[in-house]
């Protein structure tokens, strides 16, 4: 499918379905060593990343994911000091964290630094919380570094990848899930990007399923709207070690100190429902 | 933005985005006396139809709309045993209405036929209920239909049209509720589908306002994924005359006697949550 004059639009052959939106300029085309990176301007998105042909955020969308990918992992965990991002080389993943004052310390491990620099640039509103003393920013293999983790040290892994597909597809496995675990201490919480719940169902259960055999005690799916992503419909899986995750800390969330555009404690009940189709998809 | 070949896509211009579905076939093509509608066969996603170059809806994705339309509401109403349709020629919100055996009778006033004859033929699965007895299926203009209505004769008044403007247009305003408001009983509910939140917020808001000049005591906007319209998110908005509408029959949904593959009780309570934004918007 070649792009339209004034749009950018992601085919996304595996479900037949497309996302656009329209331009007014490319600001920035590269290869770099692992993937094409592209920065456009929009009419009505503000800027839009897109990654080797695909829709990796836009400035006003973002919100969705990076809130749901951090906020309910957080507000689930009694208190999260040592905190692990793999990806999120935009950084906003690594903001959302930081609202935290429980957080003591953040690493994020983006395999590719030059996601990280045009952040920087292009999306400077995501990368506020950089210089935050508690962030630390490596630029390396993620799994590697996971594995080489001492054993016992993290509260809360974020996974926060493109499709598990090329660099990332190492990152939607047992093996991948097992330093996790060794890494988590108990009662820890890994949380990953799982899809859209409506095309992707398969690839979620694979995914619970590897958590399961990698030893976590408790797995939920919490879809959430994201409409730069296929279906507009999105989750993230999580995973505890030791204990459930029907509960959260509704009291923290009800009286947090920062301010969201998705998430509330309301919002964090409602993405623990699972849609009938989940809910008999997902039977364990 | 013309089309991709072997793609139906369409550009929504107010909010510069755009979602196409990959096709096999242009199936039927023609104008009626309101409307061009066209008919694909997709790879993906079953049949698509498609009015005056909007996507209406597609075989795949479509559960969710109708789901929503209908459960919230016949599940908050204590028993709708009258209830009318306004739009909804393809017929899947009268086959959900349906299948509450509490209704007595609905009935469904569409403005052209066409779109529940091409319906009937093409989506022949939302039309399976057509010949229930308790159905009526109306071909005419539904503001006049309702505004003719005896008062206080009517249970649930479900507005399922297409986007505010063309034939649509005047179901979006104050006159138009106080229509609905007549008709309706004590404790009647109006739901009306309205818009992306994200995009459409002030609709939302005129929407809300206008339903409470018209004398609706209480209004919630319940958001819900849609694949096939604007950023993949949808919404309907709930108005009643008389009493509140933050809560429902739970035990009702709970043991509901059908299938559906989105709506359950939990969707239900989930769908009464106000991201963090809508909430501060819509403050009354």
């Amino acid at each position: 499918m070649s792009q339209q004059p004034g749009w950018f639009t992601e085919a996304h052959q595996a479900s037949g379905s497309s996302i656009g939106f329209r331009t007014e300029q490319l600001l920035h085309s590269e290869k770099s060593a692992f993937q094409t990176i592209d920065i456009y301007q929009t009419t009505d998105w503000g800027k839009l990343m897109v990654i080797d042909g695909c829709i990796m955020l836009t400035a006003r969308d973002n919100f969705f994911y990076h809130e749901m990918m951090t906020h309910p992992a957080l507000f689930t965990h009694a208190c999260a000091k040592q905190v692990v991002i793999i990806g999120g080389g935009d950084c906003g993943t690594l903001r959302e964290v930081l609202r935290h004052d429980e957080v003591e310390h953040v690493v994020q491990v983006e395999i590719d630094e030059r996601v990280t620099r045009l952040a920087e640039q292009y999306f400077p509103e995501l990368c506020e919380s950089n210089g935050d003393p508690r962030a630390e920013l490596l630029f390396e293999d993620g799994i590697k570094y996971l594995a080489a983790v001492p054993a016992e040290s993290i509260d809360l892994v974020i996974v926060d990848s493109t499709d598990p597909v090329g660099p990332a597809a190492g990152l939607f496995n047992t093996a991948f899930y097992a330093s996790c675990f060794k890494a988590l201490r108990h009662g820890g919480l890994l949380v990953q990007q799982s899809e859209s719940p409506l095309v992707h169902l398969e690839l979620i259960k694979s995914m619970r399923a590897a958590m399961h055999a990698a030893g976590f005690s408790a797995r939920r799916t919490l879809p959430f709207p994201q409409p730069c992503y296929p279906t507009g419909w999105w989750s993230c899986t999580m995973a505890r070690k030791g204990g459930e995750l029907h509960d959260f800390r509704e009291r923290g969330a009800l009286s947090k100190k920062f301010h969201t555009h998705y998430y509330n404690a309301e919002i964090h009940k409602a993405a623990l429902a699972q849609p009938e189709f989940m809910r008999e998809a997902l039977v364990e």
